[in-house]
């Protein structure tokens, strides 16, 4: 099949069209002959060799993907997926590619109004999402969020999820078209990182409480900002490092606001957990989906062969939402 | 009535017995005739003016008593409560003195099987051990559990009630007379901070897996090894800042291990919140005092006018468990 391999770690031109074996479906897998692939931050950094897949991943990019059931591995035929059904599908890696085998359980069904190629744009986002605003930090209606980087793929679908569940979302981005796009997902209080101190924005915007949930992609550049925006009872959720690893921590300031540090990903998690996440995800993400009330965002699409242009893309930082790979032809 | 006070912020000795006012007791407070006080760490850091009391919150010293019922305030008529009857409760402060106002959420009955006086020794320790272990950190059968101090009042506490959880109980302490005491609370592996590496040790008693769960009350000093020394999924319970509260977190660690560091404290919490911590622990730690699997652990009690002394001892660090202070004589 075809695929998309790094041949070394490298600026997006190591990203490499190839004849590579198409993967057999093992225990409890399906194959999934692919449509599209969402493209992820993630992917950028294990392209630069900062991001080793986890122990038994495929080696190639891609942590999600749209497209047809191919065939059901051992352990599967009860599961009650056809083959030929449209799906899509949360992946350890792999979705670069024509065919990738995935774990039963990281299988979803394609939401009602959905385009297939458009659903790869869900999966990643989704159970990011999900997993980190809800089954991490429990946030609960009349809280208030505060979402670094609310026009990126996390965010856009973040903006939603937490206006579904009845929060306030306090975002922030680089520019005033990115603002004006979370202010149109629905986002409350929008902050201008370049021009505005968020933590001020922040405390503004709550009457000087703070914030009670933070999900944050930037690390430790950002530590102690956020640790400041906290709210007492509040939940620093960290789920990328873009602005490095170590950073202080004022254990004083967390200590009197009884608040938290959480820094979790999504990828390393056992499949057991991950289809867990994938199944609340199902039943509480996707009825929003149908319903409108959380939409795909997609800023571009390339086709596989053009992976390079869309990581460069991803890199340049401009856009709005999803990047997407067709894999399949229109 | 007979109360201590701190005349000014300083050594032992600004603890002067004097004659205050007693207490009223607000709405929804019952007053308590005060037979016994517990001495905590946090009495000795508000004794030096690291600690202020929270806003409406007695000046005094002094966070759990023993003692009788004297008066039902406003509200409080249909507690349940009745004067004359033998309570302990935990306090936001007042403690130090003959009589004290509690919210009536903050009492709890006197175990069956404990000496009045000796009742003293449990409300702060059972309520921050449980507020921890399980509500914030959800210590669970068969995890590890790694506990600071092993020998403190929260220590001694903490081994009994992790071990009636089912958790597996890793201790630090600063001598072997300290070490033995912990292991006869039930304490599985021992270790000497002095003469050896925690972070080793209890990689070594876990195969290299690392801790479940931290209590600790060092917090800068030892937020890096605490980080080192957390397993996948490992919480973090900072509560207190012994060595220091503004330390160096490596968020690539705590994000390879999807692990959390909370930082907390109980004084700080609403009435509420303090409510339903001790409705959790008279229902689920009372019965194992009432059934001899978690016992009041006592190294001294001093007259109330010594509480200077007891303030010494507790500072010179060679106690195990609780140093109490006797308020009516027996």
């Amino acid at each position: 099949m075809r695929a998309i391999q790094i041949s070394e770690p490298g600026e997006p031109d190591v990203l490499v069209l190839g004849e590579v074996g198409t993967p057999r479906p093992g225990d409890g897998e399906v194959l999934v002959e692919v449509v599209a692939a969402g493209v992820n931050r993630a992917d950028v950094q294990q392209r630069k060799g900062f991001y080793p897949p986890p122990p038994g991943a495929s080696e190639l990019p891609g942590l999600e993907v749209a497209g047809r059931v191919a065939e059901l591995g051992p352990g599967t035929e009860g599961s009650g997926w056809q083959v030929g059904e449209e799906v899509c599908a949360l992946l350890s890696g792999g979705g670069y590619a024509e065919h990738v085998a995935v774990p039963v359980g990281q299988l979803l069904p394609v939401p009602r109004g959905i385009p297939l190629a458009d659903a790869a744009a869900l999966p990643e986002v989704a159970c990011t999402v999900w997993s980190n605003l809800v089954t991490e930090a429990h946030l609960a209606e009349g809280e208030t969020v505060l979402l670094h980087g609310g026009s990126s793929g996390i965010g856009t679908m973040a903006i939603q999820v937490a206006k579904a569940l009845g929060a306030r979302v306090v975002v922030t981005a680089g520019s005033q078209d990115k603002l004006d796009a979370c202010r149109k997902l629905g986002a409350d209080v929008l902050v201008n990182y370049r021009e505005q101190d968020f933590v001020e924005e922040v405390k503004r915007a709550t009457d000087g409480r703070g914030a009670d949930v933070i999900l944050d992609v930037v690390g430790a550049k950002y530590l102690g900002r956020n640790v400041d925006s906290l709210a007492p009872d509040g939940r620093l959720v960290v789920i990328g490092l873009l602005g490095g690893r170590t950073g202080e921590l004022d254990l004083g300031t967390l200590l009197s606001r009884r608040a938290r540090v959480i820094a979790t990903s999504l990828r390393s998690r056992p499949d057991a957990a991950k289809a867990e996440i994938v199944a609340e995800v199902r039943r509480h993400v996707w009825p929003w989906v149908e319903d409108g009330r959380v939409r795909t965002v997609i800023q571009s699409r390339h086709p596989l062969a053009r992976a390079a242009d869309a990581h460069r893309e991803m890199e340049a930082s401009a856009h709005v939402g999803k990047i997407l790979l067709d894999v399949q032809e229109a």
